[in-house]
């Protein structure tokens, strides 16, 4: 959702240079850490969580908080493709979402682009 | 799976640590990233998926590629609960793959534990 927004630019490098990843045929999918402001990872996960319902082409979105660290969430999403996350980052709720959690956030400490290749909890929406 | 192995004792330390972890009634989960040797990605990704079949408890488990970094392999992991994750270590597949992946396997980047706490593709197996 929408802490890839910051990726876009990356995203399409990564694109050009992972010889094994096609925009067309392949799932696509992110997996992120963000630092919610002291005391505010409760707030924050519930933006997260009501924004990401009806979201076309998503297949997970898994939103945890870090067992050892008091103010980290992680993110791990897969789409069926790239275009379908793009196109979420359009959706109403999704603005929406961006527009409340951004003054919760202290700052986002990794984001990886991923291929997922297989394995449970992959079902297409 | 088996990128667990190495934290269990990590996670004794995480359960007393983590106010918000329940073991009796949190899901649990793993977010790891690790390193195959040159050349062998593609071999260690067959052994993790053909290892992931009947877990019991396993709400989500994906393997993916990292999309920059051509040895590297993600893995997120929802269990039930922190005891379905351990009791899978001993279930014969899981130790099967363990034993034919750990010649492929250069190391490991990154090991976190998480407590998930909703979204999308966690549906009980």
């Amino acid at each position: 959702m929408f802490i890839t927004r910051r990726g876009f630019a990356a995203s399409a490098a990564a694109l050009g240079a992972c010889a094994t990843f096609n925009s067309e045929t392949s799932m696509y999918g992110l997996i992120g850490k963000m630092r919610a402001k002291p005391g505010q990872r409760g707030a924050l996960t519930a933006i997260l969580l009501a924004g990401a319902d009806a979201m076309p082409g998503c297949r997970t979105y898994i939103v945890a908080h870090d067992a050892e660290d008091a103010d980290a969430v992680w993110i791990t999403e897969v789409w069926d493709n790239a275009d379908q996350h793009r196109a979420s980052l359009q959706l109403p709720q999704v603005q929406a979402a961006i527009a409340q959690a951004r003054p919760l956030i202290a700052g986002f400490d990794e984001h990886h682009e991923i291929v997922p290749v297989g394995g449970i909890g992959l079902a297409r929406s």
